[in-house]
């Protein structure tokens, strides 16, 4: 085993764009068995998630979470495995999900409750506890199935569409009988979503800058209007779908990642929310707890299956975290964004 | 009785601001008995309503309900009495609630269900009927208490607070044991809105015609923050709502009048809808028929114990009512707008 654990800090916040010099590789020595207090483990990590959320806690600003700290490791989802325990209930070799942020090893109080958990790895793949079985599917779960509610027959607009959460949205909505239009940026995207997840139409966003051609190619896509909206970018393609919304639409309001670097994003129209009787709703999911068991016992079962289909974008090594953060800011991931560690 | 009917049609739909121009002032017969169909009553009004809502079928474009057709009777709610009769529940003298539109006599098909309503007036105005304990009244209960859903404690907003729906939203609210912060324009209002509805504060936005200085003043005003949001307005009054917003906070969407001549009203910072996990419902009351037993008996036990004040501006005359129309639009009334007809 190594005995140095390199990890990224961040060190600056961003004034206006992010920027790789936010951020810093170090090195920590790493503890050895005889280190560990009683019911620690150290976790090996295989893989780090990468995620929208994150750009926010790098500002020092009012949001639903506190800042990110600075010169401390940036915050991150992760899986790897155990390789030092002092805990009964996790031996060497454990599968485990935790926070254990952007660094090769997370030294975890296994006895706080929440603060790691151990997988089952038998029928789905580790990496996919990052993605579709991890806080990207329940984050999607909840705002389809418990924001927007949807019935067959209904239609179901997804934006960032071959992401994380917009590819599972649009997998759910199609099993529970909606027709599914997904918007995402470019041509390849656009096929993914509609040849591999099985969307019925997608709207590639940049081939229509200018929002009457946005506004006619979502028409063409959603003939019946639009009854939900799970909403992860903000900007022209809301005012867009709002123009297409029917009468008791409802809006999952999850992400607006067109405005995470700090420019102004307006909702041109918001009196449509009258006119066509919307319901909106922002939320974040770790804020319901409550519905993880069901949740990811369906994500588990459709990823099980393989009725739920999903794409990663994997960087190799820690070094290429913050390269790789920043182009998912910019939307040139391609399906869930990891970093490999090992 | 009279053998002539005054009647203002709509004549044109607005270019931009509603005008004088676009209604007409005519005369028809009035039927005699004879000419009545069973099932037909001839209804003499004492009030015409004036609403906001008004001048949004005004226009021809996509809305809520279809457009007031042009050359026909403007649309509104009336009260009055039964002249004339040919139906077996209905006497002459008989005081009814109907839509009897912008003219002094309506024949109304009394069998059509809804067309007509008889109502109390033993302790409860007949106005009141076009307010307070009318539809004004239900929408404001229906917002409230349906969507707001306030608990005691919680920190309610309205504005246009000195209005129809405002001042009922405020004392519902007070009733249930919330703090209540009115927004609307001018000092006399704001002082009615606290000394004599019994709110606790009130903002002037009249006297904050830059955000900065509008948001410090709603600040000063909800030291907690704001749980509840009652909006008839829209523009740069919701922009300050918003960043006031505690988490979890809900806004009721009812009217955007700050809209209805044609601006456009974008909402600046629609992020703020995620990062405060907000909900925001737009909503129509006539949609929702099966609230107003319950919400009428409550407004009308507090009307008639005197627990529910409200003010009416009342206009002179049917020819008065587009100038009383065009001035409701503009802020210019104080409390229900009305039309006395005789």
């Amino acid at each position: 085993m190594s005995t140095v654990n390199h990890q990224i800090l961040l060190v600056s916040r961003p004034q206006g764009e992010a920027s790789v010099d936010n951020f810093k590789l170090v090195e920590q020595p790493l503890p050895t068995v005889n280190e560990l207090a009683d019911g620690q483990v150290l976790v090996k990590h295989n893989y780090l998630s990468l995620d929208p959320y994150m750009r926010g806690r790098m500002n020092d600003s009012r949001s639903y979470a506190d800042p990110q700290p600075l010169n401390a490791v940036m915050l991150g989802g992760t899986v790897g495995e155990v390789v030092l325990s002092k805990h009964p209930k996790f031996a060497v070799g454990d599968p485990v999900l935790g926070m254990g942020g952007w660094q090769e090893y997370s030294l975890v109080d296994a006895h706080v409750r929440g603060a790691i958990h151990k997988v089952d790895t038998r029928h789905i793949p580790l990496s996919a506890y990052l993605g579709a079985v991890g806080m990207p599917g329940v984050t999607a779960w909840y705002g389809l199935v418990k924001i927007i509610a949807p019935k067959a027959g209904e239609t179901v607009v997804v934006s960032a569409a071959s992401g994380a959460v917009g590819g599972v949205v649009g997998q759910l909505a199609k099993a529970r009988g909606c027709r599914v239009v997904g918007i995402a940026g470019g041509a390849d995207k656009c096929q993914y979503v509609v040849n591999e997840l099985g969307f019925d139409a997608c709207v590639d966003y940049k081939a229509h800058t200018d929002p009457k051609s946005l506004y006619a190619a979502l028409k063409e896509a959603t003939p019946n209007g639009i009854d939900g909206y799970f909403e992860n970018v903000g900007g022209a393609i809301l005012d867009a779908v709002l123009l297409r919304m029917n009468a008791f639409g409802r809006i999952a309001m999850c992400g607006m990642i067109a405005g995470y670097e700090g420019q102004a994003l307006p909702m041109q129209n918001p009196a449509l929310i009258l006119v066509s009787r919307l319901k909106i709703e922002g939320f974040i999911v770790s804020e319901h707890p409550e519905v993880w068991p069901e949740a990811t016992q369906e994500l588990g079962a459709m990823v099980a299956k393989g009725q739920m289909k999903f794409k990663e974008s994997v960087a190799e090594g820690l070094a290429s975290a913050p390269e790789a953060f920043l182009g998912l800011l910019k939307g040139k991931n391609f399906g869930k964004q990891l970093v490999k560690l090992s």
